[in-house]
Protein backbone atom coordinates (compact mmCIF):
# COMPACT_ATOMS: atom_id res chain seq x y z
CA UNK A 1 0.00 0.00 0.00
CA UNK A 2 1.74 3.32 -1.08
CA UNK A 3 1.08 6.41 1.11
CA UNK A 4 0.42 9.91 0.19
CA UNK A 5 2.81 12.29 1.66
CA UNK A 6 1.89 15.80 1.78
CA UNK A 7 4.86 18.63 0.96
CA UNK A 8 4.74 21.51 2.63
CA UNK A 9 6.40 25.02 1.90
CA UNK A 10 8.23 27.52 4.18
CA UNK A 11 9.12 31.04 3.32
CA UNK A 12 11.53 31.95 5.05
CA UNK A 13 13.58 35.12 5.83
CA UNK A 14 17.24 34.86 5.68
CA UNK A 15 18.01 38.10 6.92
CA UNK A 16 19.84 40.85 5.92
CA UNK A 17 22.77 38.88 4.89
CA UNK A 18 25.25 38.42 8.39
CA UNK A 19 24.86 34.16 8.66
CA UNK A 20 24.31 34.91 12.42
CA UNK A 21 21.41 36.91 11.68
CA UNK A 22 19.57 33.73 10.68
CA UNK A 23 16.70 32.41 13.26
CA UNK A 24 16.74 29.23 14.90
CA UNK A 25 13.79 28.24 13.17
CA UNK A 26 15.21 28.77 9.86
CA UNK A 27 18.12 26.79 10.53
CA UNK A 28 16.05 24.00 11.67
CA UNK A 29 13.99 23.69 8.73
CA UNK A 30 16.96 24.03 6.59
CA UNK A 31 18.38 21.07 8.00
CA UNK A 32 15.46 19.12 7.41
CA UNK A 33 14.31 20.11 3.88
CA UNK A 34 14.00 18.44 1.03
CA UNK A 35 14.37 21.14 -1.45
CA UNK A 36 15.89 24.67 -0.64
CA UNK A 37 14.64 27.80 -3.02
CA UNK A 38 16.84 30.54 -2.88
CA UNK A 39 17.79 34.13 -4.28
CA UNK A 40 20.34 36.21 -4.77
CA UNK A 41 21.76 37.83 -1.41
CA UNK A 42 21.92 34.31 0.49
CA UNK A 43 24.90 34.02 2.42
CA UNK A 44 26.44 30.91 1.13
CA UNK A 45 27.29 30.21 4.92
CA UNK A 46 23.56 30.39 5.73
CA UNK A 47 23.11 27.50 2.91
CA UNK A 48 25.49 25.24 4.92
CA UNK A 49 23.00 24.45 7.42
CA UNK A 50 20.87 22.79 4.57
CA UNK A 51 21.32 18.67 4.38
CA UNK A 52 24.02 17.45 2.00
CA UNK A 53 21.44 15.68 -0.11
CA UNK A 54 19.18 18.20 -0.26
CA UNK A 55 18.18 20.01 -3.45
CA UNK A 56 19.50 23.45 -3.79
CA UNK A 57 17.54 25.58 -6.27
CA UNK A 58 19.13 29.01 -6.65
CA UNK A 59 16.27 31.28 -8.24
CA UNK A 60 18.36 34.69 -8.11
CA UNK A 61 19.26 37.60 -10.91
CA UNK A 62 22.82 36.31 -12.30
CA UNK A 63 25.53 38.67 -13.21
CA UNK A 64 22.81 41.20 -14.70
CA UNK A 65 20.53 38.77 -16.12
CA UNK A 66 17.42 37.75 -15.62
CA UNK A 67 15.53 36.98 -12.91
CA UNK A 68 13.71 33.66 -12.55
CA UNK A 69 10.09 35.06 -13.45
CA UNK A 70 7.94 35.17 -10.41
CA UNK A 71 5.38 32.34 -11.80
CA UNK A 72 8.34 30.03 -12.40
CA UNK A 73 9.12 30.26 -8.91
CA UNK A 74 5.42 29.72 -7.75
CA UNK A 75 5.19 26.46 -10.39
CA UNK A 76 8.70 25.09 -9.01
CA UNK A 77 7.39 25.66 -4.93
CA UNK A 78 4.53 23.92 -5.86
CA UNK A 79 5.79 20.93 -8.29
CA UNK A 80 8.03 20.24 -5.16
CA UNK A 81 5.53 20.35 -2.40
CA UNK A 82 3.18 17.98 -5.02
CA UNK A 83 6.22 15.34 -5.19
CA UNK A 84 5.67 15.06 -1.35
CA UNK A 85 9.01 17.53 0.00
CA UNK A 86 9.36 19.78 2.68
CA UNK A 87 10.68 23.29 0.68
CA UNK A 88 12.36 25.78 2.04
CA UNK A 89 11.75 29.35 0.00
CA UNK A 90 14.84 31.56 0.93
CA UNK A 91 14.70 35.06 1.10
CA UNK A 92 16.89 37.94 1.27
CA UNK A 93 15.66 39.81 4.99
CA UNK A 94 11.97 39.15 5.99
CA UNK A 95 9.40 37.96 3.27
CA UNK A 96 6.88 40.37 3.61
CA UNK A 97 9.00 43.39 2.94
CA UNK A 98 9.53 43.70 -0.64
CA UNK A 99 9.95 40.46 -0.68
CA UNK A 100 7.15 38.78 -2.85
CA UNK A 101 6.56 36.70 0.03
CA UNK A 102 2.33 37.60 -0.36
CA UNK A 103 2.61 36.75 -3.85
CA UNK A 104 3.41 33.21 -3.25
CA UNK A 105 1.39 32.64 -0.05
CA UNK A 106 -1.25 33.35 -2.49
CA UNK A 107 -0.38 31.36 -5.39
CA UNK A 108 0.07 28.14 -2.64
CA UNK A 109 -3.22 28.97 -1.52
CA UNK A 110 -4.79 28.64 -4.32
CA UNK A 111 -2.90 25.47 -5.49
CA UNK A 112 -4.26 24.20 -2.23
CA UNK A 113 -0.49 23.90 -0.81
CA UNK A 114 0.39 23.61 3.00
CA UNK A 115 2.89 26.60 3.77
CA UNK A 116 4.60 28.66 6.61
CA UNK A 117 5.86 32.17 6.74
CA UNK A 118 8.65 32.59 8.97
CA UNK A 119 9.43 36.18 9.55
CA UNK A 120 13.38 37.06 9.40
CA UNK A 121 15.55 39.96 10.47
CA UNK A 122 14.60 42.83 7.95
CA UNK A 123 17.60 44.36 6.24
CA UNK A 124 15.58 47.82 6.74
CA UNK A 125 16.22 47.63 10.29
CA UNK A 126 19.73 45.95 10.39
CA UNK A 127 21.56 47.38 7.90
CA UNK A 128 20.95 50.98 9.61
CA UNK A 129 21.66 49.86 12.99
CA UNK A 130 25.18 48.13 10.85
CA UNK A 131 25.45 51.36 10.32
CA UNK A 132 24.98 52.95 13.53
CA UNK A 133 21.72 54.36 13.19
CA UNK A 134 19.12 53.60 15.32
CA UNK A 135 15.74 54.10 12.94
CA UNK A 136 13.62 54.87 16.25
CA UNK A 137 15.21 57.39 18.80
CA UNK A 138 13.53 58.92 21.76
CA UNK A 139 12.84 62.78 20.68
CA UNK A 140 14.74 62.27 17.32
CA UNK A 141 12.15 59.85 15.44
CA UNK A 142 9.17 58.37 16.63
CA UNK A 143 8.01 56.55 13.46
CA UNK A 144 10.58 54.96 10.21
CA UNK A 145 8.75 54.34 7.20
CA UNK A 146 10.00 51.33 4.16
CA UNK A 147 9.68 51.95 1.00
CA UNK A 148 11.04 51.18 -2.23
CA UNK A 149 12.40 52.93 -5.13
CA UNK A 150 11.57 50.18 -7.31
CA UNK A 151 7.83 49.83 -8.22
CA UNK A 152 5.86 48.47 -10.88
CA UNK A 153 3.14 50.38 -12.28
CA UNK A 154 2.98 53.76 -9.88
CA UNK A 155 5.32 56.01 -8.65
CA UNK A 156 5.44 55.56 -4.75
CA UNK A 157 3.71 58.96 -2.75
CA UNK A 158 6.78 61.00 -2.66
CA UNK A 159 5.00 63.70 -0.63
CA UNK A 160 3.77 61.03 2.05
CA UNK A 161 7.70 59.76 2.10
CA UNK A 162 9.24 63.40 2.08
CA UNK A 163 6.97 63.49 5.41
CA UNK A 164 8.61 60.38 7.57
CA UNK A 165 10.21 61.12 10.20
CA UNK A 166 13.01 58.44 9.24
CA UNK A 167 12.74 56.79 5.49
CA UNK A 168 14.20 53.92 4.50
CA UNK A 169 14.31 52.95 0.22
CA UNK A 170 15.30 50.08 -0.53
CA UNK A 171 16.37 49.11 -3.74
CA UNK A 172 17.83 53.10 -4.04
CA UNK A 173 20.77 52.51 -6.05
CA UNK A 174 20.33 52.93 -9.53
CA UNK A 175 17.91 55.63 -8.68
CA UNK A 176 19.28 58.22 -5.65
CA UNK A 177 19.78 61.14 -8.12
CA UNK A 178 15.97 60.78 -9.18
CA UNK A 179 14.55 59.70 -5.53
CA UNK A 180 16.78 62.67 -3.81
CA UNK A 181 15.57 65.25 -5.61
CA UNK A 182 11.65 63.73 -5.85
CA UNK A 183 12.21 64.00 -2.07
CA UNK A 184 13.46 67.55 -1.81
CA UNK A 185 10.89 68.92 -4.70
CA UNK A 186 8.35 67.14 -2.18
CA UNK A 187 9.51 69.45 0.54
CA UNK A 188 11.92 67.69 2.18
CA UNK A 189 14.63 69.87 3.29
CA UNK A 190 17.48 69.59 1.62
CA UNK A 191 20.45 69.40 4.21
CA UNK A 192 18.13 66.40 6.20
CA UNK A 193 21.24 64.04 7.22
CA UNK A 194 21.59 61.18 5.01
CA UNK A 195 23.76 57.82 4.86
CA UNK A 196 23.68 55.01 2.25
CA UNK A 197 24.58 51.66 3.52
CA UNK A 198 25.93 49.47 0.61
CA UNK A 199 25.72 45.36 1.25
CA UNK A 200 24.85 45.98 4.69
CA UNK A 201 26.15 43.87 7.62
CA UNK A 202 28.15 41.76 5.02
CA UNK A 203 31.89 42.29 5.74
CA UNK A 204 32.19 44.56 2.65
CA UNK A 205 29.67 46.69 3.68
CA UNK A 206 29.76 50.17 3.06
CA UNK A 207 28.32 53.73 4.31
CA UNK A 208 28.71 56.79 3.14
CA UNK A 209 27.00 59.82 4.62
CA UNK A 210 26.08 63.41 3.43
CA UNK A 211 22.98 65.88 3.32
CA UNK A 212 20.42 64.49 1.54
CA UNK A 213 20.83 66.90 -1.49
CA UNK A 214 24.28 66.01 -1.92
CA UNK A 215 24.25 61.65 -1.37
CA UNK A 216 23.11 60.89 -4.70
CA UNK A 217 26.81 62.67 -6.15
CA UNK A 218 29.05 61.47 -3.09
CA UNK A 219 27.60 57.68 -4.31
CA UNK A 220 28.21 58.10 -7.64
CA UNK A 221 31.81 59.37 -6.74
CA UNK A 222 32.18 55.91 -5.06
CA UNK A 223 30.59 54.08 -7.17
CA UNK A 224 27.84 52.48 -4.59
CA UNK A 225 26.56 48.81 -5.85
CA UNK A 226 23.39 47.05 -4.92
CA UNK A 227 22.19 46.29 -2.53
CA UNK A 228 21.98 49.45 -0.89
CA UNK A 229 19.34 51.08 1.41
CA UNK A 230 19.31 54.67 1.52
CA UNK A 231 18.21 56.61 4.78
CA UNK A 232 17.22 59.76 5.44
CA UNK A 233 16.39 61.65 8.65
CA UNK A 234 18.15 63.35 11.84
CA UNK A 235 18.32 59.88 12.85
CA UNK A 236 21.18 59.39 10.48
CA UNK A 237 23.25 62.44 12.54
CA UNK A 238 23.26 59.84 15.72
CA UNK A 239 25.92 58.23 14.14
CA UNK A 240 28.64 60.43 15.17
CA UNK A 241 27.84 59.82 18.88
CA UNK A 242 27.90 56.05 18.32
CA UNK A 243 31.60 56.11 16.77
CA UNK A 244 32.09 52.66 18.53
CA UNK A 245 29.03 51.13 16.87
CA UNK A 246 30.47 52.65 13.83
CA UNK A 247 33.65 50.95 13.47
CA UNK A 248 32.24 47.36 14.24
CA UNK A 249 32.77 45.12 11.68
CA UNK A 250 29.59 43.20 11.05
CA UNK A 251 29.34 40.07 9.06
CA UNK A 252 31.39 37.44 7.42
CA UNK A 253 32.94 37.37 3.65
CA UNK A 254 31.08 35.42 1.37
CA UNK A 255 33.55 33.80 -1.61
CA UNK A 256 35.15 36.31 -3.84
CA UNK A 257 32.95 34.87 -6.70
CA UNK A 258 29.47 35.03 -5.08
CA UNK A 259 30.64 38.79 -3.80
CA UNK A 260 31.57 39.68 -7.57
CA UNK A 261 28.01 38.38 -9.09
CA UNK A 262 26.35 40.59 -6.29
CA UNK A 263 28.01 43.52 -7.14
CA UNK A 264 26.81 46.73 -9.02
CA UNK A 265 23.17 45.11 -10.30
CA UNK A 266 19.72 45.91 -8.51
CA UNK B 1 50.00 38.91 38.20
CA UNK B 2 46.17 40.19 37.76
CA UNK B 3 45.06 40.69 34.21
CA UNK B 4 42.51 43.42 33.25
CA UNK B 5 39.55 41.91 31.90
CA UNK B 6 37.59 44.04 29.66
CA UNK B 7 33.86 43.52 29.85
CA UNK B 8 31.49 43.85 26.76
CA UNK B 9 27.53 44.81 26.41
CA UNK B 10 25.80 43.19 23.80
CA UNK B 11 22.22 44.78 22.87
CA UNK B 12 20.28 41.86 21.42
CA UNK B 13 16.82 41.81 20.09
CA UNK B 14 15.21 38.66 21.14
CA UNK B 15 12.33 38.92 18.28
CA UNK B 16 8.52 38.86 18.86
CA UNK B 17 7.83 35.72 21.18
CA UNK B 18 8.43 33.07 19.28
CA UNK B 19 11.55 31.51 20.52
CA UNK B 20 12.54 30.09 17.33
CA UNK B 21 12.46 33.52 16.18
CA UNK B 22 16.13 34.45 17.92
CA UNK B 23 19.13 34.70 15.65
CA UNK B 24 21.41 32.24 15.73
CA UNK B 25 23.94 34.97 17.22
CA UNK B 26 21.93 36.06 20.21
CA UNK B 27 21.48 31.71 20.95
CA UNK B 28 25.62 32.01 20.51
CA UNK B 29 25.59 34.89 22.96
CA UNK B 30 23.28 34.24 25.61
CA UNK B 31 25.54 30.84 25.88
CA UNK B 32 28.41 32.58 26.58
CA UNK B 33 27.23 35.94 28.78
CA UNK B 34 28.36 36.21 32.38
CA UNK B 35 25.06 38.62 32.78
CA UNK B 36 21.40 38.61 30.96
CA UNK B 37 19.36 41.42 31.79
CA UNK B 38 15.87 41.39 30.32
CA UNK B 39 12.91 42.83 29.44
CA UNK B 40 9.38 41.59 30.00
CA UNK B 41 8.04 40.03 27.05
CA UNK B 42 11.19 37.66 26.89
CA UNK B 43 9.65 34.41 26.03
CA UNK B 44 11.24 31.82 28.87
CA UNK B 45 12.74 29.44 26.64
CA UNK B 46 14.76 32.24 25.15
CA UNK B 47 16.33 32.39 28.49
CA UNK B 48 17.09 28.84 28.53
CA UNK B 49 20.03 29.59 26.58
CA UNK B 50 22.04 31.43 28.96
CA UNK B 51 24.92 29.12 31.07
CA UNK B 52 23.41 27.71 34.11
CA UNK B 53 25.38 29.94 35.90
CA UNK B 54 25.02 33.20 34.25
CA UNK B 55 23.48 35.92 36.32
CA UNK B 56 19.52 36.66 35.16
CA UNK B 57 18.30 40.20 35.61
CA UNK B 58 14.87 40.92 35.09
CA UNK B 59 14.53 44.75 34.61
CA UNK B 60 10.47 44.68 32.71
CA UNK B 61 7.26 45.76 34.03
CA UNK B 62 5.09 43.53 36.45
CA UNK B 63 1.82 43.75 37.11
CA UNK B 64 0.91 47.04 36.27
CA UNK B 65 4.14 48.29 38.80
CA UNK B 66 7.14 50.51 37.80
CA UNK B 67 9.78 49.45 35.30
CA UNK B 68 13.32 50.06 36.15
CA UNK B 69 14.35 53.55 35.50
CA UNK B 70 15.98 53.99 32.33
CA UNK B 71 18.98 55.22 33.92
CA UNK B 72 19.38 52.42 36.42
CA UNK B 73 19.30 50.08 33.41
CA UNK B 74 22.34 52.43 32.05
CA UNK B 75 24.15 52.35 35.31
CA UNK B 76 23.38 48.60 35.53
CA UNK B 77 24.98 47.52 32.07
CA UNK B 78 27.93 49.76 33.13
CA UNK B 79 28.42 48.24 35.90
CA UNK B 80 28.04 45.07 35.19
CA UNK B 81 30.73 45.52 32.08
CA UNK B 82 33.24 47.16 34.61
CA UNK B 83 33.44 44.19 36.54
CA UNK B 84 34.66 42.79 33.58
CA UNK B 85 31.59 40.68 32.67
CA UNK B 86 29.98 39.72 29.26
CA UNK B 87 26.91 41.43 29.24
CA UNK B 88 23.67 40.50 27.04
CA UNK B 89 21.18 43.04 27.14
CA UNK B 90 17.93 41.09 25.91
CA UNK B 91 15.03 43.08 24.60
CA UNK B 92 11.66 42.27 23.06
CA UNK B 93 11.70 42.64 19.12
CA UNK B 94 14.97 44.56 17.52
CA UNK B 95 16.53 46.85 19.97
CA UNK B 96 16.49 50.04 17.59
CA UNK B 97 12.43 49.97 17.06
CA UNK B 98 11.15 51.87 19.91
CA UNK B 99 13.02 49.16 22.27
CA UNK B 100 15.57 52.55 23.46
CA UNK B 101 18.67 50.34 22.20
CA UNK B 102 19.95 53.79 21.22
CA UNK B 103 19.56 54.78 24.33
CA UNK B 104 21.61 52.71 26.06
CA UNK B 105 24.29 52.38 22.75
CA UNK B 106 24.43 55.99 24.15
CA UNK B 107 25.34 55.59 27.89
CA UNK B 108 27.61 52.99 26.96
CA UNK B 109 29.68 55.13 24.50
CA UNK B 110 29.73 58.52 27.12
CA UNK B 111 30.91 55.72 29.58
CA UNK B 112 33.74 54.04 27.09
CA UNK B 113 32.09 50.40 27.42
CA UNK B 114 32.23 48.21 24.73
CA UNK B 115 29.10 47.29 23.05
CA UNK B 116 27.57 45.32 20.07
CA UNK B 117 24.49 45.60 18.67
CA UNK B 118 22.26 42.69 17.72
CA UNK B 119 19.16 43.32 15.47
CA UNK B 120 16.02 41.28 15.87
CA UNK B 121 12.93 39.93 13.91
CA UNK B 122 10.19 43.26 14.64
CA UNK B 123 7.59 42.15 15.94
CA UNK B 124 6.10 45.04 13.96
CA UNK B 125 6.54 42.34 11.10
CA UNK B 126 6.71 39.43 12.92
CA UNK B 127 3.09 39.82 14.26
CA UNK B 128 0.91 40.90 11.39
CA UNK B 129 3.11 37.86 9.51
CA UNK B 130 1.65 35.56 12.18
CA UNK B 131 -1.65 37.34 11.42
CA UNK B 132 -1.71 36.25 7.93
CA UNK B 133 -0.99 39.92 6.67
CA UNK B 134 1.87 40.86 4.58
CA UNK B 135 2.85 44.37 4.98
CA UNK B 136 3.66 45.07 1.62
CA UNK B 137 2.24 43.28 -0.84
CA UNK B 138 2.71 44.33 -4.78
CA UNK B 139 -0.33 46.51 -6.26
CA UNK B 140 -1.70 46.78 -2.55
CA UNK B 141 1.17 48.78 -0.58
CA UNK B 142 4.75 49.43 -1.58
CA UNK B 143 5.28 50.99 1.99
CA UNK B 144 4.85 50.84 5.82
CA UNK B 145 5.20 52.89 8.56
CA UNK B 146 5.81 51.96 12.25
CA UNK B 147 5.07 54.34 14.58
CA UNK B 148 4.31 54.09 18.27
CA UNK B 149 0.85 55.81 19.80
CA UNK B 150 3.22 56.12 23.18
CA UNK B 151 5.26 58.88 22.71
CA UNK B 152 6.94 60.99 25.09
CA UNK B 153 6.51 64.81 25.13
CA UNK B 154 5.04 65.18 21.54
CA UNK B 155 1.95 63.87 19.77
CA UNK B 156 2.03 61.44 16.84
CA UNK B 157 2.21 63.66 13.15
CA UNK B 158 -1.25 62.42 12.80
CA UNK B 159 -1.62 63.73 8.72
CA UNK B 160 1.58 61.63 8.07
CA UNK B 161 0.39 58.22 10.07
CA UNK B 162 -3.35 58.99 8.01
CA UNK B 163 -0.88 58.90 4.87
CA UNK B 164 0.50 55.49 5.07
CA UNK B 165 -0.01 52.31 3.20
CA UNK B 166 0.25 50.02 5.61
CA UNK B 167 0.77 51.70 9.24
CA UNK B 168 1.79 49.36 12.24
CA UNK B 169 1.51 51.12 15.04
CA UNK B 170 3.15 50.06 18.43
CA UNK B 171 1.45 49.81 21.67
CA UNK B 172 -1.96 50.47 20.55
CA UNK B 173 -3.64 48.95 23.58
CA UNK B 174 -4.75 51.13 25.59
CA UNK B 175 -5.01 54.13 22.95
CA UNK B 176 -7.32 52.65 20.51
CA UNK B 177 -10.31 55.33 20.69
CA UNK B 178 -8.09 58.07 20.94
CA UNK B 179 -5.61 56.59 17.85
CA UNK B 180 -8.87 55.33 15.44
CA UNK B 181 -10.27 59.01 15.64
CA UNK B 182 -7.13 60.97 14.93
CA UNK B 183 -6.31 58.59 12.03
CA UNK B 184 -10.28 59.29 10.90
CA UNK B 185 -9.79 63.08 11.81
CA UNK B 186 -6.90 63.01 9.67
CA UNK B 187 -8.05 61.91 6.92
CA UNK B 188 -8.26 57.83 6.79
CA UNK B 189 -11.49 56.53 5.17
CA UNK B 190 -13.15 54.76 8.11
CA UNK B 191 -13.99 52.17 6.23
CA UNK B 192 -9.82 51.17 5.80
CA UNK B 193 -9.89 47.96 6.97
CA UNK B 194 -7.59 47.46 10.20
CA UNK B 195 -6.37 44.65 12.30
CA UNK B 196 -4.78 44.52 15.91
CA UNK B 197 -2.85 41.58 16.82
CA UNK B 198 -2.59 40.72 20.53
CA UNK B 199 0.61 38.61 21.50
CA UNK B 200 1.72 37.92 17.62
CA UNK B 201 3.64 35.21 17.52
CA UNK B 202 2.44 33.81 20.60
CA UNK B 203 0.51 30.42 21.38
CA UNK B 204 -2.24 32.85 23.20
CA UNK B 205 -1.75 35.41 19.76
CA UNK B 206 -5.52 36.53 18.84
CA UNK B 207 -6.50 38.70 15.75
CA UNK B 208 -9.33 41.11 15.47
CA UNK B 209 -10.20 42.44 11.80
CA UNK B 210 -12.70 45.19 11.69
CA UNK B 211 -12.72 48.74 9.78
CA UNK B 212 -10.93 51.28 10.85
CA UNK B 213 -13.79 53.29 12.56
CA UNK B 214 -15.17 50.09 14.47
CA UNK B 215 -11.27 48.52 15.49
CA UNK B 216 -11.72 50.11 19.10
CA UNK B 217 -14.74 49.26 20.08
CA UNK B 218 -14.70 45.46 19.08
CA UNK B 219 -11.30 45.32 20.63
CA UNK B 220 -12.78 46.82 23.93
CA UNK B 221 -15.56 44.31 23.41
CA UNK B 222 -13.06 41.29 23.20
CA UNK B 223 -10.72 42.90 26.22
CA UNK B 224 -7.53 43.07 24.39
CA UNK B 225 -5.03 43.10 26.42
CA UNK B 226 -1.26 43.75 25.55
CA UNK B 227 1.35 44.10 23.63
CA UNK B 228 -1.11 44.64 20.92
CA UNK B 229 -0.50 46.07 17.61
CA UNK B 230 -3.16 48.04 15.09
CA UNK B 231 -2.41 47.46 11.38
CA UNK B 232 -4.16 49.43 9.29
CA UNK B 233 -4.10 49.49 5.31
CA UNK B 234 -5.57 47.73 2.65
CA UNK B 235 -3.44 44.23 2.81
CA UNK B 236 -4.97 43.61 6.08
CA UNK B 237 -7.60 42.38 3.79
CA UNK B 238 -5.50 39.59 2.23
CA UNK B 239 -5.58 37.93 5.59
CA UNK B 240 -9.28 36.25 3.92
CA UNK B 241 -7.33 35.21 0.71
CA UNK B 242 -4.48 33.34 3.22
CA UNK B 243 -6.95 31.29 5.04
CA UNK B 244 -3.69 28.47 5.56
CA UNK B 245 -1.60 31.26 6.99
CA UNK B 246 -4.68 32.37 9.39
CA UNK B 247 -5.05 28.78 10.64
CA UNK B 248 -1.15 28.26 11.43
CA UNK B 249 -0.70 28.34 15.15
CA UNK B 250 2.69 30.24 15.76
CA UNK B 251 4.96 30.34 18.59
CA UNK B 252 5.05 28.39 21.96
CA UNK B 253 3.46 29.16 25.27
CA UNK B 254 5.05 29.85 28.50
CA UNK B 255 4.30 29.04 31.84
CA UNK B 256 0.68 30.04 32.67
CA UNK B 257 2.05 32.30 35.52
CA UNK B 258 4.46 34.59 33.10
CA UNK B 259 1.07 35.21 30.40
CA UNK B 260 -0.69 36.27 33.37
CA UNK B 261 1.70 38.62 34.64
CA UNK B 262 2.07 39.80 30.55
CA UNK B 263 -1.76 39.77 30.20
CA UNK B 264 -3.31 43.57 30.53
CA UNK B 265 -0.62 45.38 30.93
CA UNK B 266 1.34 47.92 28.39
Amino acid sequence: MSQHVEGIVYLVGAGPGDPGLLTLRAARLLASADTVVYDRLIHPEVLTHARPHARLVFVGKEGGGESVAQEEIHALLIAQARLGRSVVRLKGGDPFVFGRGGEEALALEAAGIAYEVVPGVSSGLAAPAAAAIPVTHRGVSGSVTFATAHRTGQAPDWAHLAGAETLVLFMAGRRLEEVTLALIAAGRAPSTPAAIVEAGTWAHQRVLEAPLASIAARAREEAVGSPALLVVGEVVSLRAQLPTLARTRPGVAGPEQFLKVEAGHE
